[in-house]
């Protein structure tokens, strides 16, 4: 029966000069806070506080990462326990749990392995591999111990040493969990973050009716420009009341524009009309970037974009099975002439802070870097989504650094839903970013008191800085 | 004189920890039979059984890697041996084989260096680096050699233990060596694959003529788009019984179309006139190679996309030597959208079976990778051409595995007509890949035994499950 | 207090049997004098050899590397000492300085960091490091050094063991200071290049007025296509008399176009006119390389193609402060497409060299390393600006060199106004092309003797072959 050990070596460099250089930096950093300033975790678990159900419920159904490898090699998005959107019934969780165990494998290679295997050995204490065998006694382990108080939402994000964490909502929410977790006795420090794609993307599903509603929400006309920029404000400062620090974008591109009030609101007349246009959807959106950015000039918010996914690429599984089951992928994404509008206007303000991500590798070293290194405004995001893994993470930082320093960065986003892997993901990052540095001390490119400093800039210092945390 | 010696660790990682793993994974897999699901050797060599005659016949006139390197230099393509296509002489054999002798410097660092030496070495046992001095003794060497029996294509195919070869041919070419090799008493397996550009792509030299013969061939009307259809199911059932698994698709990109049958009809009449449109063109092959999936869930074969090739580049040169003189450039190529009309409509359907190919390495991580890791159909092929090279495939490795694990690629393809090259192509994968699996091992990612079974995957399991070999 | 010292290993890889080879290998290349054969340092220095003034004229406000590093962390460009372009001052050198030296933690990963501390510790012998306790003691010793004569221009030329260095000059410049260096007593070997963008290309600034003054300056009629190219001709040859072996071109991309001589003169009309057309501007520019080329063909000029800077994106910034201040951001650059008019034309012939270089390392293995490996006229250019760096260089060696080979590449280009920094970029690039070498030496993919001869080729030999000189 193959062990479950988590070597405490793993993920650094094989060369025995760099890697030990690698471990006495992880070591200064391995006990510090895990700040996680963007994520997707759900604010009624810590509002709540109830058990998270059973194995399958908390660890396969809602990672998308898992599910779509094992889609990938022709397993039913049923018998992995995801039941269709209208009637059908998934299979039962502990067989679909089984399927999972029994096709482990596939993760070979890959960041949900070494995610799923830290939450398996240091949260559940299990020390033998997932495997078939192993599958019933995974899921009794689990299952059993998800009963217990001390695995408990509230009770892991203290055991994590989470400081902060930030979830994300769109303006129609009324946060009334995050309320309740401010009025409750917990001291564990949650917080939101305005994500308003669906009232700024024509294309979204019931764009028109979230305007209505956005309107109804804060007593502004949203079917004018006007009142459309007002309930923003609005928003957007309820959100800062509740915490928030940030904004967050997620476009298929990153296009920005820079219009007359004029052309807005004619614009706005027509995403509104019942066919928009394509092009009009995407001016709007590189418009309404801009208006982001003007407004965090004045409420201090950081602006965040994330572009780059086609969404629900296989039309069969949406339509079955809806959003967020795999079927998102990455798109060429361009960015210096994109983002030129809003930086000709606002990039020089040293009062606003724009953070960008990337599904497009292609663009660390030719566009993001070199704009992150002169735009006082631009920082980088840390590698995202597909790419936020062991080599994802070097090929980030061998692409960036040169160009952007490591002071145009912000540290490390988890950007999970999966709240039990959050510590592992942020180790991950830990070890990476420990093991680059330690191959720039013996290169003899950085004095190892340098690479001390960064570790924690990298680790802790930056994340909270960038967000204002 | 230099010596001429392959080094028992050549290729692996220069880490001790890592080359001692490396070594130990490639003990396992260095001896097992090759099997070669796609590639462009000769059936005729198989069938015929004759003598490759001379050094330069066989290893410099057919090989467009080392043409193009020695013509980047400034070397006349008559000077090699190659002569134009009307009239026209070539140099001597012998003194194109000093050409390349007295310029062999110029393939250090290069994939052919590896592959040449190791047919030097391995095959006609010189121990001598080849220079301008040991040009001789290197061409009397190997034609003399090529004189001999054990020399000859079956015996060479004997033994280089290669356990099944599959040729390319056109749907006109009416297989009759593969029957002739069927036929004999010799036991090697050589198969054919299905590659319909000729009669698929109207730009393609003589689509018209081939349309015709097509019709003459098959007794189906190939000027009405339901004639050509049978055609084409009825020569895939032919190519099916002549042991085909597969086909294969060059095209320029990779794009794909859903269109009515009726606006196939019109699309076909038009792409039958004198005249047709690059846009015709384009959508014709990219609708093409929606029939062909839909065929394939029919017939089973499975279906290879090779595009992103700039054929003959240069105009001189084709117009004075012809195709295949490395002249063909990559280009860049997208896929999350060409590929999305063929994926919504078979993409879910595990029947079927889709391997796609690049040459552009930044599809890798953003495109391929995430599309192979959720949709069923699709398996990435190796890296590919330019790409089929220590670096380019660590490369591969590097960027696919994180998102689309080890199970969704298919092994290795030595996809060459250079038959002598084949072992040293496949020695080059196994080392490299378990190169990889070992530096995954010692960074603790992979546990030594799993990195055992992924190395008998990767040097034969996978070929031969992907190609139903 | 930090020190600062230069390690003797810097920059090799960190494996023991890997560093042994290249130390060994950058020992034989580290001293052979240094070939420039493109940059742009100030002819004026080495005609007039004047004092180089304080440390921050010398070293900070010239420098658009550092600039924008620091730009990037909100600091204005005018207390680092740079003036706006109408009215208003700049901080004082000393506090400039300090602000750098205050600041100096954000190069830490980049090149900029590892040239500036080469001049500090090499030219001005200063052993501790740069930070704010330091600043003055900077200043000073540098400022006071400069008053010296062994810091003037001629003696560090010397002291530099530069053995030729080519400049980079407008068809409009008189070379009067190139003049003066020949009539000299002095021996250092100053040339020029010929740049002629601010007269091809029509949205250059005062594109019309430069074509007056080049008619003024040739007695040719540049309103007419004929006297146009004819005056060309004639700067050509007057640049090649004083010591020009190249020609440069920094176009906004790579596209060329090969137009009948009705056309061009159609075109070069329109291209004067008030409201030239993008489209226009750009096929203008296209024809001229290919023209360009053509007059290679004659006078036998290297042809040095720069392409895919978006030049000036930060317009506040451009207006107050001009060019070069580090908002120069490269975009994708297509090259397959794009040259195929000048090479379908001439890419065949022998006599002409043409070399390429890219922002864009994405087109290194996908586009440029097939067309150098296959046309004669094509080298590829040493990684460039943002990418020449120890990281830009390894991608740069790893991805072309399988395809392109080491002989189709042209040695290192330091590109630089930076004098006092230029041995250490050229010691940079020795030291990462001896590591680059010794992996390959380790992996067994190259005899140690081929390596060492290679290690002379990349340091020295290929550079004054590749331009002539």
């Amino acid at each position: 029966m193959p062990k479950l050990e988590l070597h405490p070596d793993r993920l650094f460099p094989a060369d025995p000069s760099i890697r030990t250089i690698a471990r006495d930096l992880y070591k200064s950093v391995r006990d510090l806070p895990i700040v996680s300033p963007h994520g997707h975790t759900d604010p009624s678990w810590f509002a709540l506080d109830e058990s998270f159900g059973n194995a399958t419920e908390l660890l396969l159904v809602p990672d998308h990462y898992v599910l779509r490898m094992l889609y990938s090699q022709g397993i039913a998005m049923e018998d992995m326990g995801v039941a269709p959107a209208g009637s059908g019934a998934a299979a039962d969780p502990r067989e679909a749990w089984r399927l999972l165990a029994a096709n482990y494998h596939l993760f070979r290679g890959t960041p949900s392995r070494i995610w799923l295997d830290w939450v398996f050995s240091e949260v559940f204490d299990l020390d033998q591999m997932l495997t078939a065998e192993t599958a019933d006694l995974y899921y009794d382990r689990i299952t059993d111990s998800l009963q217990q108080d001390a695995f408990r939402p509230r009770a892991l994000f203290d055991r994590f040493n989470i400081e902060v964490i930030a979830t994300t909502e769109a303006p129609l929410d009324t946060l009334e969990h995050h309320a309740q977790i401010r009025e409750s006795d917990w001291n564990g420090r949650v917080i939101t973050a305005y994500r308003p794609d669906p009232v700024i993307d024509p294309e979204f599903e019931g764009f028109r009716d979230n305007l209505r509603k956005l309107g109804e929400l804060t007593g502004e006309d949203c079917t004018s420009w006007k009142g459309y920029l007002a309930a923003h404000r609005q928003r957007r400062e309820f959100f800062r009341e509740m915490g928030a620090t940030s904004t967050d974008h997620g476009h298929p591109t990153a296009k920005t524009a820079d219009l007359s009030s004029g052309e807005c609101e004619q614009l706005f007349a027509r995403v509104q009309a019942d066919d928009v246009s394509a092009a009009d959807a995407e001016l709007f959106r590189a418009q309404m970037l801009t208006e982001m950015a003007g407004m965090s000039l004045d409420d201090g918010l950081v602006m965040q974009i994330h572009p780059g996914s086609f969404r629900n690429h296989n039309p069969q599984l949406f339509e079955r099975f809806g959003r967020d089951k795999g079927a998102d992928i990455p798109v060429r994404t361009e960015y210096v002439h994109a983002l030129q509008p809003l930086l000709a206007k606002y990039g020089n303000d040293t009062r606003l802070s724009v953070i960008v991500f990337t599904l497009d590798e292609t663009t660390y070293a030719r566009e993001l870097a070199p704009l992150a290194g002169h735009y006082p405004v631009l920082k980088l995001g840390p590698a995202w989504w597909f790419h936020d893994s062991p080599e994802g993470m070097r090929r980030y930082r061998r692409m960036i650094t040169e160009t952007a320093g490591f002071y145009n960065t912000v540290g490390f986003n988890d950007d999970t839903r999966a709240f039990l892997s959050i510590p592992a993901r942020h180790d991950l990052a830990r070890r990476i970013d420990c093991g680059f540095l330690a191959e720039l001390v013996a290169q003899h490119r950085l004095e190892d008191w340098e690479a001390g400093e960064l570790a924690q800039d990298l680790a802790y210092n930056f994340a909270k800085a960038a967000y204002k945390l």
